[in-house]
């Protein structure tokens, strides 16, 4: 049998990461525009390269036409384009991109080309909703509540933070109104709202806040419950909101001698080098998954680290080796639904569901689980 | 004998009270390139009006050569030009403007003009020199040490401050490193530090910090101890340390969107709504100047609120009634040296000294003074 041919589009630190990982299986190329990130990857591994525009439809089309699967690892705001090329050419595909449009927009054109085409593949979302999927699958459920975060192991004041993605984006977290479900009916939450410490194990105290991270559950869940709520150092929070309430994120221009600027792209600038993560400098993740139903409350627990070994973040590994444990499932026939098809869908089947956990699990990544009733 | 001709220069918050005090018994004339603050004043009281830019050097030697006195209360940053143009147009005057350059240099100038120039006429600089100039001609001093601080009488978070004068001049002092005398030398604080709570009577608890304050007196005075501390709100100057450090007051231009921003300009603007001082807001002033020498301690304590009746700040009545204090001197031939003279010069004099405390006394700003031995 030959081997399978995969294109990963995107060599950032999240693309990186999946490449390095499925080419110990497939044949794997990546592609980027950055010569750079793509001389490394090639020194490095088993791995083919080819320098393109992806911000460009015909470039994608073209260079993907002889893979028989597509990971698109782009930056988010051209995540939706480049994954509505990839549909239109015909290949299945699974996407890290967390673009913020509505993927169920190209899920009529993922069914016409009989194509299957995983979104919001990373942790949370990503892990988290294949989770809720096989429970909701089996189960009445009363609630869903997810918690997540990437943080640095030896944080500095006064954040004591460091964005394993753009500080823009981390910025639009801080800024974007956060819809969770309550009493069945969705409900926003101001953003940074929510706040509670809460005691995660080996990560110790974290507070919580409410982000807008429920995405496609919102349409494809019936729970009347569910909230989502990111998790950063107890402290970090209240700077956010003096900033926020200061004005520093403000999308209104003011006039600087002339030139008209968002006060939120200056501010996204000056953190800029407060928030950037440092080549190889340690992070850990924290996901915890409480769902409840029929008398149940059953807890996910996964804390994972940076890789000393092979210098991997645990940010790129938890997202990127959920992302190619699907990669799997669909190279392999396991998972072979059509159209636009989010985590929670993939972890439906026990198989699939059971495939991920074991395939995370190899790679280090442990999760616990616990079960109590409810009394 | 006929009325004296005083021509106020700049009609700010503070211009327009110095002129309407002085009409009551002078002949005044405003000069101002802002036609809607000219025909306010005009309106209201006995005051004449010319419009004038002010920023033009002939345009102030124009408008000033029939006059008997000038005082320079134009912005700061054209202070030092416009002092220069009144000494060579030969007119004695008192200074408001607080520049950043030293007045001395042009003290040979005034001295040829054979002119008076009082500078830094306000309260602090001001008032605190003419107290300390009073005793330091008196008795041996071992120490100076002064206080001060205009604030909102209803403070609001997080800032719990309002800006008498604009944002950017107030950055300034939280940017400037402070000159402090210890041991008979000149040392440089740290801007910011040196932060401590101090109870002031009818204000109450406030915390002082160091400010480069002290001015001419590093060069007039020949004493072994003096500070200067700046008065706010405890809790302000922990907001202020941590925008320093994130780095929003930062010189160093970045470029946003093709566009060279230093983050300190935009940092001005976005805190200019919140420290913008409204519209007969409730403000309050507060001033402590302690002296120690020949075994005694002197204390003079001044608290000052907003004026309900006439609508004036605080902040204008005490800066501006030094100042008009000290015109009246000069008009009067009670305060006749000549050069550029400090307000220390001013307080030298017994009789001086005694006015100006009587004349603000009379305007409802009150001092208390106590003594007492060191033990």
């Amino acid at each position: 049998m030959r081997t399978k041919k995969i294109a990963v589009l995107g060599c950032g630190l999240i693309g990186r990461t999946i490449a390095t990982d499925l080419c110990r299986n497939y044949h794997v190329t990546s592609i980027d525009n950055d010569m750079d990130r793509l001389k490394e990857i090639e020194n490095n591994h088993h791995v083919e390269t080819i320098k393109a525009d992806l911000s460009k439809k015909e470039n994608v089309k073209d260079v993907i036409k002889d893979f028989d699967l597509v990971i698109c690892a782009v930056p988010g705001f051209m995540g939706f384009e480049t994954l509505k090329s990839i549909i239109e050419s015909g290949k299945d595909v699974v996407d890290i991109s967390f673009f913020a449009e509505d993927p169920f927009e190209l899920d009529q054109l993922a069914k016409d080309k009989n194509i299957t085409a995983v979104v919001d593949c990373g942790i949370a979302p990503g892990l988290s909703g294949i989770i809720l999927g096989y429970h909701n699958e089996r189960m009445q459920l009363e609630s869903f509540e997810c918690y997540v975060g990437g943080l640095p192991l030896e944080p500095k004041l006064p954040f004591m933070y460091k964005a394993p993605f753009s500080p823009a984006d981390v910025i639009e977290e801080y800024i974007r109104p956060a819809r969770m479900v309550e009493g069945g009916k969705i409900v926003i939450k101001e953003a940074l709202s929510g706040a509670e410490i809460i005691e995660f194990g080996s990560a110790g105290k974290l507070e919580a806040f409410y982000t807008d991270g429920l995405r496609t559950l919102l349409k494809t869940m019936n729970i009347p419950e569910m909230k989502e709520k990111t998790l950063r150092y107890p402290g970090h929070i209240d700077i956010i909101k003096l900033l926020k309430e200061i004005g520093f994120f403000s999308e209104k221009e003011i006039e600087i001698g002339g030139a008209k600027i968002k006060p939120i792209v200056a501010a996204s600038k000056i953190l800029f080098p407060h928030w950037k993560l440092e080549k190889d400098e340690k992070e850990f993740t924290v996901l915890q998954v409480i769902i409840r139903g029929e008398g149940k409350r059953i807890q996910y627990d996964l804390y994972d680290e940076f890789e000393e070994k092979t210098k991997t973040s645990s940010m790129a590994r938890t997202t990127g080796y959920t992302c190619t444990a699907v990669a799997k499932l669909l190279l392999e026939n396991d998972f072979n639904r059509k159209g636009i098809c989010p985590p929670e869908f993939v972890g439906e089947d026990q198989e699939c569901f059971n495939n991920v956990v074991s395939y995370l699990n190899v790679r280090g990544i442990k999760m616990t689980r616990s079960e109590k009733p409810i009394i």
